[in-house]
C-alpha cells in the first residue's frame, strides 16, 4: 500500500501511518485504512492490531491542503470514507492498540480514540480533538466516542474550545493510558496487546462487541445527516476561508 | 423586567438574577428568565451569554414559601414553567457562562448546571441538589443533567443524600471549573465566553447542538409524566408538611 | 434458608450470605437471594437493606464446581436466575448498602455493584470483574452496570483484562465508597443506611427508580439474546476445557 507500511509477525500486525513527514490523512490513507483493517479483521492469523506512526507523528490530522482541493465529487468521496473508517475501527472485533509515536492532533486522534488503550511517546507531543477553531462541526458520534475515554464534562468543554492536550494532560485525563520514550512505544503498544491476545479469543471479541455496542450504534446512526452537514459547511464561504488562513500558516511553516 | 437586570455589550449579554436578598426563584423569574433567554437566542447581536447572581447569592433555589402558598392552577404553572425554563437553557445555542456569585443549591444550580462552564466565587458556599431532603423527587432528566458533569457515581450518591458542596469539593469534583475572588467572578466569566466566542458561530453552535442532543432529548422527553408526579407529590400531605418545616426554619433564620 | 441469614431489626434488613467457607454462588443460593429480596422489597417493615458475607470472604463468585456439573437444565436455570438476581437487586426501591466483609470477585462484585453505596473491608482483599479469563462473555448490561460506578473507559479496559482490584484501588476508582477496619464494616454500612432511611421513603425510593431508570431498562433489555450467547457459549468445548483447568487450580487449592 502507498500510504501504509503492514507487518506481521506471530499473529500481531502493526500497521503504520507511512505518508511524508507527518502522515496527514488523505483520500488514498483513508482508503487504504479501511481496506487495511477489514483484511486483519477477516485474516484468521492476525489476533491482533497496532496502528503506529512515524518518529514525531502518529498523524497530523486531515491533509487540509489536499482536501481543500478536492471537487465536489472527491469531496463527498473524503468525507464518506473518513466517517466509514471511524466505524470500522470502532468496530473491529480483535484487540486493537494505538502506538501514538508523535503529534496526534484532530483525525490522528480520532484514530487513536477507535483503540482498546492507548500508548503514547513522551515528549513536546499534542493530541486532542481542535475541529471547532479549523472550522468543521463535531458530529454527536464524535462526541459520543471521544466522552467514552474522557467522561462527558471533558469530552464537552475539551471539544467547545478545541483543546490540545500535551502528553502529561493527555495521561492525566485518561486520554491515553501510558506514556513512554519514543523509542519504546511500540515495544510497550506489544506487550499490551499479548495481554489480550492471551485471553480467549471468542470469549474477548464477543465480550469487547457486547461493551462497545452503544458506541458502535452511536457511531453507525448519524452517519448520512452528519455527512450532508459536514459538506455543507465544508463547501460554505466561511469555511474555505478559514480553511485558506490555515493552509497559509501551514505553508508558511513548512517553509521556514 | 421584574426580576432580573439584563445588560448586552460587546455583543455579549450579562442577566443579573435580581429579586431580594437571595434570588429565591418564583413563577415571576422562571417566565422572565425564558422570555429572556429566548429573545437572547433571537437576537442577533448577541453572541454569548452570562447569567449571574448578586453578592452571596447565585440563587437560593425555589422560592418555597411563596410558592407552598400557590393555589392547584398557580402551582401546575409553576412547575410547567420550572421544567420549560430548563430545556430553554439547556437547549440554548449560543455559549452560556455561569457567574455563581455566591448560594446556589438546588434551583439555583439547576440554572447553573445548563452552563457550559461554572465559574464560582470562593467563600463559604454552598453548591449542589438537595431536592430529596425537602422532598421534592428528582426526575431523570436532573440527573442526566447533574452526571453530565459529575459522572453518574457522584451525580447518583449526591441526589440520594441531598448532598450541598463547598466550593472546594464542587471544584474538585467538576461541579464548577474555577474559583476566584468573588469579585473577579464576572471578569473570568467574560474571559471564558470570550473563547468561544471567537470560534466561528455555525460551527461552534451547531456542534454544541450535536454535542448535547441526546441530553436535550433526555430534557423534553420526560416532562409530562415527571410533571405529574411532581405535583401529586408536592400536594402529597407530607410534602405540605415537610415544606411547612423548612419554611419554619427559614422564616426563623430570616427573622434572626 | 440454606444459604442466607436473614435478620430484620429497627426496621433494617441484613442479609448475611452463608454458604460454606467463601460463599460460592450456586442455584440455591441465586433462588434463595431472589426471593429474599423481593419479599424485603413488599415488607412494610423493612426499610433499608444490607447484605454482607462472612470474615474474608463477601462471596467468591459462582461456585464454579457445582455449576460445571449442571446438566443442561440446571445450567439454564441458573443463568436464567443468576440474570434475573441481577435485575431484581438492580430495581430494588429502598436503599441497599453492600458490607463487603472481603474477597468480592466475579458474581460477588456483581451482587455489590447493584447496592448504592459500598463498604469493604480493609486488608488484603480483592474485588473485580473477572469473566473473560474465566471465559465467561460479559453481556452489554454487566459493562452498563460497571460503568455506572467506574465510568465507562475504567470499566471498559478493567473487563477487558479481566483486573480483580484490591481494596485501595478500589476505592481509588470507585469501585467502593469506604473502606474500614473488617470489624466495622458491618457498622459503618448500617450507619450509611440510616442517613438514606431519614429521608421521606416515599420521595427517596422513587427519585431511586427515577435515576436507576436507563440502568434498570439496560438490564431488562438483553436478558434472552445475553442468555442464550451464555449457554452455547457455555457448552462450548474450549469453555468447559477453561473451567476444567480452573476448577483443577481451585480443588489443588483447596487440598493444599
Amino acid at each position: 500500500m502507498k500510504t501504509l507500511e503492514i507487518n506481521i509477525e506471530n499473529n500481531l500486525a502493526v500497521v503504520a501511518l507511512n505518508r511524508g513527514r507527518s502522515n496527514p490523512i488523505n483520500l488514498e490513507m483513508v482508503l487504504e485504512l479501511i481496506s487495511a483493517v477489514k483484511e486483519l479483521e477477516a485474516n484468521d492469523e492476525v489476533e491482533g492490531l497496532i496502528i503506529s506512526g512515524k518518529e514525531g507523528f502518529f498523524s497530523a490530522g486531515i491533509d487540509l491542503i489536499e482536501v481543500y482541493h478536492y471537487n465536489e465529487q472527491q469531496s463527498k468521496d473524503f468525507w464518506t470514507n473518513f466517517l466509514l473508517m471511524q466505524t470500522t475501527l470502532v468496530s473491529f472485533k480483535k484487540p486493537y492498540v494505538a502506538a501514538i509515536t508523535g503529534h496526534s492532533p484532530a483525525g490522528g486522534c480520532i484514530i487513536a480514540l477507535c483503540a482498546d488503550y492507548r500508548v503514547m511517546a513522551k515528549g513536546s507531543f499534542i493530541i486532542g480533538l481542535n475541529e471547532i477553531p479549523v472550522g468543521i462541526i463535531v458530529p454527536e458520534a464524535v462526541f459520543h466516542l471521544y466522552s467514552f475515554w474522557l467522561g462527558k464534562r471533558k469530552a464537552y468543554q475539551y471539544l467547545l474550545e478545541g483543546k490540545l492536550l500535551n502528553v502529561d494532560e493527555a495521561l492525566q485525563e485518561g486520554l491515553v493510558d501510558e506514556i513512554v520514550e519514543p523509542i519504546d512505544v511500540l515495544t510497550v503498544a506489544k506487550k499490551k496487546l499479548k495481554v489480550y491476545m492471551k485471553m480467549n479469543p471468542e470469549t474477548w471479541r464477543q465480550s469487547k462487541l457486547n461493551l462497545r455496542k452503544e458506541l458502535i450504534s452511536q457511531m453507525q446512526t448519524d452517519q448520512s445527516e452528519t455527512l450532508n452537514k459536514m459538506l455543507e459547511k465544508w463547501w460554505s464561504s466561511e469555511t474555505r476561508l478559514s480553511l485558506q488562513k490555515v493552509i497559509d500558516q501551514l505553508t508558511k511553516s513548512v517553509k521556514n
